[in-house]
């Protein structure tokens, strides 16, 4: 029997995503989560998580949170577990969290829900039902921001304990197979509620750019991120490799990062800064940091949030607290 | 006697723009060109680089294009060029256009305006009007094409005979220097003609994505294209590294390119075609002819534009021409 056209496009993503012998790896566990929110594109990748971690011989649980912030929460947490039941996982567990904390209602709910799914199967990978088109909005609000080349990147396809299959498929893929499973997904009135920027960015945004450039703009804006992604891991590559070649204890050797291109430099030093403890780092500290090396001309240190002070003396940088610095 | 604050700023941008030793050492000819429209960003331009170049010893001479397109055009080129002479540049060139060839009136009539610009003033550097809104429509329009990192990167301050310094201000910037100065600039009636995507853009998506990620949108677009550009540099010096490690005569030793990152490795592949005669490489050939080296498992040749094949035969990667691959 030959599954529909819509689900089996979504079994294929999720059998590609396993094809990579990386994240076949990832399976070891013997248990696959997958998060379930009850709308079209979890509920697909249910099925299609299920009928493919069957024949990877895995035991596939829906993950299912209930944030508790709208009435009746738990009731549409208890019909998405059951409908997941009916599309072939093997378990499904409510997993109830108390979303509070700093930086407003979908920030914390966001931080909730991840703690809460990263906790439920230790070991295992959870698989998130991320599309092309959250791709596109991620992208687009990360360029909004411009917070740089990482948040242009987008989201992983594999960021353990995280799995992604379906960056590469619409959202309409999903919705298609969820009407060919017969199954009615839930819609979150989040998903439509203009307070919240990702809801404008998919709702006004992307369709007014889809009609000004003609169409195929998630498809450009997710191939643009995956080049991008690849380019910064490379890059982060090379930085590491940097960094070990400068490493001398908890100091940094001055010699071999010289005639490193300037962006390498920055990456092998934002990363023995973040080790060293120095938080909420810009790309202004950070450019004052490398000025220590790329253009030295015998300034003081540079003075760093977490209260350390970057500094050079004798061919090396250091990283000290405020009054102990020598030059 | 003080200037106003709006031309001092973009004097100041113009002057920052000099101020690197690379960008001084393109004024060796002794002149110094200015492309000049009427309208309010190459006039505020040709203000500041009458008053910066005549600091630094240079002729300056605006560049006005006449497309021939509008009834009326040579009176405003006539028009902008006396401005332009108003403003304090030493000369004006009226530059005559016609606008031919294939792929629309757009592009037809930007390669003739680029083709004649770059030949007014040989060896001299012809500085452009480009502003940071300038610099957000085109980081716009390269990511909704989905042309990979090069197009997001936006263009560059220097890119010979180019140059622009304004790509840190904003448009109401030169509208405010031009104010100041008391004149009053053209409005070439192509901006706000919505057949033109770069007008949509402009008008319609920038407005939209500004209200709804509450501001700063273009400035953030600028400074992640800014990132990436110099990500993106840094990996061309690398890649080209690496092809000079890899070549022996016209083909490609394999060794040199193992254990190199894939993002590195194909930067390096991409030179090496573009050099031999591969014409409108797309990323899917650049990726099969990759796999000639990173995932090996003795396939064919991979068929170029330009009707040439990319193939692997004892430790060596060489193009042919089609029936003279051997294996």
């Amino acid at each position: 029997m030959k599954p529909d056209p819509a689900v089996a496009r979504v079994r294929r993503a999720v059998r590609e995503f396993f094809g990579d012998p990386v994240r076949t790896s990832a399976l070891t566990s013997g248990e696959l989560g997958v998060a379930v929110s009850g709308g079209a594109d979890s509920l697909a990748l249910a099925e299609a998580a299920a009928f493919t971690g069957h024949r990877l011989g895995v035991r596939v649980r829906a993950l299912v949170v209930d944030h508790g912030l709208q009435p009746g929460s738990a009731e549409v947490a208890e019909h998405a577990a059951a409908t997941a039941l009916k599309l072939g996982v093997d378990g499904a567990t409510v997993l109830p969290v108390e979303v509070t904390g700093p930086g407003g209602p979908e920030a914390a709910a966001r931080r909730a829900r991840y703690a809460a799914l990263a906790g439920a199967l230790p070991g295992a990978l959870v698989l998130l039902g991320h599309t092309r088109d959250d791709q596109a909005e991620t992208v687009l609000l990360g360029l909004g921001r411009g917070s740089g080349p990482r948040s242009v990147s987008g989201m992983r396809p594999l960021d353990p304990p995280w799995g992604r299959p379906l960056l590469d498929l619409p959202r309409s893929a999903t919705e298609a197979a969820c009407a060919a499973l017969g199954v009615e997904p839930w819609s979150d009135p989040h998903n439509t509620d203009p307070r919240f920027t990702r809801v404008r960015l998919r709702r006004e945004v992307l369709p007014l750019l889809e009609d000004v450039l003609s169409g195929g703009v998630a498809a450009a804006l997710a191939r643009t991120a995956k080049q991008l992604r690849e380019d910064s891991e490379a890059l982060d590559q090379l930085a590491d490799e940097v960094l070990l070649s400068a490493r001398n204890g908890p100091v940094l050797e001055i010699e071999p990062l010289l005639g490193v291109p300037a962006p390498l430099r920055r990456r092998a030093l934002r990363r023995w800064l973040l080790d060293a403890g120095v938080r909420e780092l810009t790309d202004a500290h950070l450019r004052s940091v490398d000025d220590l090396v790329g253009a030295w001309r015998g300034q003081g240190g540079v003075w760093l949030p977490g209260d350390l002070v970057a500094g050079r003396a004798h061919g090396r940088l250091s990283l000290l607290p405020p009054g102990r610095t020598k030059r």
